[in-house]
């Protein structure tokens, strides 16, 4: 390709829209443009970008078995009413209708349908396991498109289904996922973890998560540096509190509580700095509601609350918090001055750390008052002390004990087991070999190819530009004429260009009527792997630069080598891609 | 592949919804289900092949010099408010609100998007010429989706759009579309006819299609078998009329038309029994409005009216049938009884071949009454005498004169020339090398993806199942062991099967405990063109059979010689599919 006809306008300026560095780089690099807000068009140089993504991550499925076929994009709404999820998706999902009034949706994730084709065609036990998958347009209409491409609302998705006889299958299909997952991952360039995660709504017990850590994740990562352990700090949990020392036992009732006046001193910072008391000797108490149910968390200040733990302890897929008017009405005092002394009407779910506080302040359930000296189960008890509360840096890992780090991460994937959730809502059943009708048993697994794409791009930049993995770059090389009107620098690029295209390294001559500074500059920016400058050295030695991008590298060699030479650093940096 | 895993569910029973022989044979053979109608999810059988016709399609646009994208299928409405087309476009577009209420459709096509971006993007003719393209899902709300995936309303289509600095440019790009659109097809194994086509409301002058002659296509076309002349019905030119005789001219004054009483009789088939004349010496008229004119059109009875035709020769892009109280009001006679003579407040516009009569019989504008010998010309005169009703078969040829024949044919591509239209529209200009601002000269080139699946199978069948052409066949063979409980057989199959497959030979090996006749069955309804038998004859000889779908063709080999025998003629058919 020549760079005069290839569509790809880069930008001098700093783009003022964008959120991230990926974001900035692929707009400045010409590989997107925004359409409408979180919709994008894909120029060549990002299309042939996800092309060899989409590539790798195929190969990948094929490997473990994956079937790829095409589902529609525009799904009936019947099947969604069947699992009851038309109604729970709420705004997040786009509808329409057709010319006949028939309700559609543009599919957010393809449980249904595929569920409901193996419940027309999947008969015997004799058919499965079946892995099937699909790369294609997915749609959501987040509320808050952010940071490009990388939380759109059109995007590219690969999501493979996977079908078992038994939970034994499932495991196995898991597990040959966790290892595609991986392997596509590293061939990418991309350096993730693996992190146990909480699968939420979609149900089922183990999921994991495949981050990139970075800045602008919108996802909480705590791991070990020791052990290697990961989680999404929504899922891992607290250790328990180190033990009380252990004196005598506490045999005469501790003085009651005493009423201090904190007017307006509603929030823990305010509390602290108007106690004198610190955060961690301070209580929250916090009033949510579930299904009906009301429930009073009770933590220690310096925590925060998970409520994704808060509602499993209570056996709840979720859980809100209540509204203003209702912690009033119960508690009879406005939020910030809640506490569990006397609160007789609320089941009281309490964390550990909570409990083994000596004494604590809390709210007094008055307005502008706080208790003092209040003692953990002696004052007030719990209905259930359980870990609730997030993880935070510094608590011990709950395999080795070694402090816990935290990122923010950016989720490329996510692995989740189903189990019978979507096969039973639907009645996607199979006669196994001992003559019984069994739901089959589901696994799900989606990589979002498009992110993918922007996390490459946000692990591997500088200040000049991308610094594409040679696996996934739009093109492997570019050769710089430094002087077009040279002839015998335009024929030297001229012949190397066929020499290493006709070696199968993709390559672009630059063969713009433009100064060299800005055809090094926009090289840098599009992050070509290997540069090959063909400048005054050729006159006076017969020699062209070779540039590698990555390291900076920079060797002289002569004509006749080039080609050569960029195919043998080529092969020695895919090689390094490759999964050992 | 084993084919005891792959997905690919066929049907013994004809399925009652198949409305053509690749609707019937896709459903059999597991390639679609129908999700809703219109909208098919592809099986893995169908998806290969879809990626094959898709992979030579894309090297094609390559080779001609296109470079892919990916554009939203999520639209918004704005752009297609600019043009005027997203009120013209009417209930055939599927339009949508996002969770702000902004308005947006599902792509139908994209000449607004991609006009928009190289407006924001290609500022010199130094950028020029651009031929942009992509691969991907459209949407149509069709009124009747017919025949599966002929005609349906979530589609796969290729499309390419060109931008050039002139004409003559345009001139090229339209030439490098035909050629490569030309070998495409050819290689994909399809036999289609280029044939010239009425651009209609699209604008531009001149557009071809690539037909697939057969009798479930929607369109019509005439061709010449003498000089390979070909053009979509509505399209094809009629020829003069045979001079008249030269005779003394008509110098007296002829007599007067005779009314005769046709008490019901409406039609020209009613007609030509009640008077006894042929249908070719009567006269239709037939009135049409369009953009608030009036015309009334004069043909003959044998003949049919061309309505884009009727609207060329009278300056507009569409006429509509004017209502029969239009009718009434205007000629004083109901639909049936108009004629030409003593309609004054009429524009007449008459085909040359009603012209040449002598004498003719034509409504007599009353209820119940027609006109006997009238003289064209004489009695009535025309405004405007010019081509425009339908070309029959045995018109002559306009290129060389032999007698034309019409078939049926199913549209598969087609190629415009847009000019300035939307350039105008959206304002997408370059400054040419002679520093004036000047829009963009564009063409637009269609292939639908998934209806050329269809059109192969269309094609390429027989009684028992689809015959592929090799380039596009979903695997090129199955190995078909006769009995699987035969250890000597399912060894020698899976060491065929890893031969095969290990030689670039995609191999699926029917390891199912099923009869032979199932098997055998099942292989010539997916229409491997390959078959290896390993059966009795292992035992008795050492041999296995090749039998070639296509021309069932059947050699015994010895197993050690199979793998390179199919290898032969797998290299033999692909060759055969080169373009010349």
């Amino acid at each position: 390709m020549r760079m005069s006809q290839l569509l790809a306008p880069t930008l001098r300026e700093e783009p003022a829209e964008a959120e991230s560095d990926s974001h900035r780089l692929m707009l400045r690099a010409g590989l997107i443009r925004k359409s409408s807000a979180g919709i994008y068009t894909y120029l060549p140089l990002a299309f042939r970008s996800l092309r060899k993504i989409s590539e790798i991550v195929r190969e990948e499925m094929d490997r473990a078995g994956g079937q790829e076929l095409q589902l529609p994009i525009v799904q009936p709404a019947e099947l969604w009413v069947e699992t009851g999820r038309w109604y729970e998706y709420g705004p997040e999902m786009f509808r329409l209708k057709d010319r006949h009034g028939r309700e559609f949706c543009l599919g957010p994730t393809h449980e249904e349908i595929i569920t409901a084709l193996v419940r027309a065609e999947v008969r015997s036990y004799r058919q499965l396991p079946l892995l099937l998958y699909q790369i294609q347009n997915k749609y959501r209409d987040e509320i808050r498109p952010r940071f490009g491409v990388i939380r759109g609302r059109e995007f590219i998705m690969k999501d493979l289904y996977s079908f078992d006889r038994d939970e034994a299958g499932l495991e196995e299909s898991y597990r040959k996922m966790y290892e595609a997952y991986s392997r596509a991952f590293h061939r990418c360039g991309l350096s993730t973890t693996a992190v146990e995660a909480d699968p939420g709504a979609i149900g089922g017990d183990v999921t994991h998560e495949f981050m990139v850590l970075s800045p602008i994740g919108e996802a909480q990562v705590v791991h070990c540096r020791q052990c290697g352990y990961a989680a999404n700090v929504e899922a891992a949990p607290a250790s328990a509190p180190p033990a009380r020392p252990q004196g005598a036992p506490a045999t005469e009732a501790p003085p009651a509580p005493r009423k201090v006046s904190t007017p307006g001193v509603r929030t823990i910072e305010d509390l602290v700095r108007f106690l004198g008391t610190p955060a961690h000797a301070i209580l929250k108490t916090l009033l949510y509601e579930g299904d009906g149910r009301l429930v009073a968390a009770v933590i220690r200040g310096d925590h925060q609350l998970n409520e994704v733990k808060l509602a499993r302890a209570i056996g709840l897929s979720s859980v809100q918090a209540a509204s203003p008017e209702r912690v009033r009405e119960v508690t009879g005092a406005p939020a910030g001055f809640v506490g569990p002394v006397g609160l007789n009407r609320v089941e009281i779910v309490a964390d550990p750390w909570a409990m083994a506080l000596d004494e604590a302040v809390t709210g007094a359930n008055e307005e502008d008052a706080h208790l003092v000296g209040v003692v953990p189960g002696r004052h007030f008890s719990a209905d259930r002390v359980t870990d609730i509360r997030l993880v935070v840096p510094g608590d011990p890992c709950p395999r080795c004990g070694a402090p816990l780090d935290r990122s923010a991460g950016i989720e490329v994937g996510q692995i989740f087991k189903l189990h019978t959730k979507y096969s039973e809502a639907l009645g996607a059943t199979f006669l196994d070999e001992d003559g019984k009708e069994k739901p089959v048993v589901m696994g799900c697994y989606g990589i979002g190819i498009t992110r993918t794409l922007a996390a490459v791009i946000e692990q591997h930049h500088d200040d000049k530009g991308i610094i594409w993995p040679v696996s996934v770059a739009p093109y492997h090389a570019v050769v710089v004429p430094v002087n077009v009107k040279d002839r015998g620098q335009i024929e030297a690029a001229e012949r190397l260009y066929h020499e290493l295209t006709g070696a199968g390294v993709e390559t672009v001559l630059d063969d713009r009527e433009e100064r060299p500074g800005v055809k090094f500059n926009d090289a840098d920016l599009m992050g070509f792997p290997y540069r090959v400058t063909v400048g005054a050295r050729l006159a006076a030695s017969g020699q062209v630069e070779i540039r590698r991008r990555s390291d900076g590298r920079d060797v002289p060699v002569s004509l006749d080598e080039a080609a050569s030479k960029v195919r043998e650093w080529l092969r020695e940096d895919m090689e390094a891609l490759q999964p050992r």
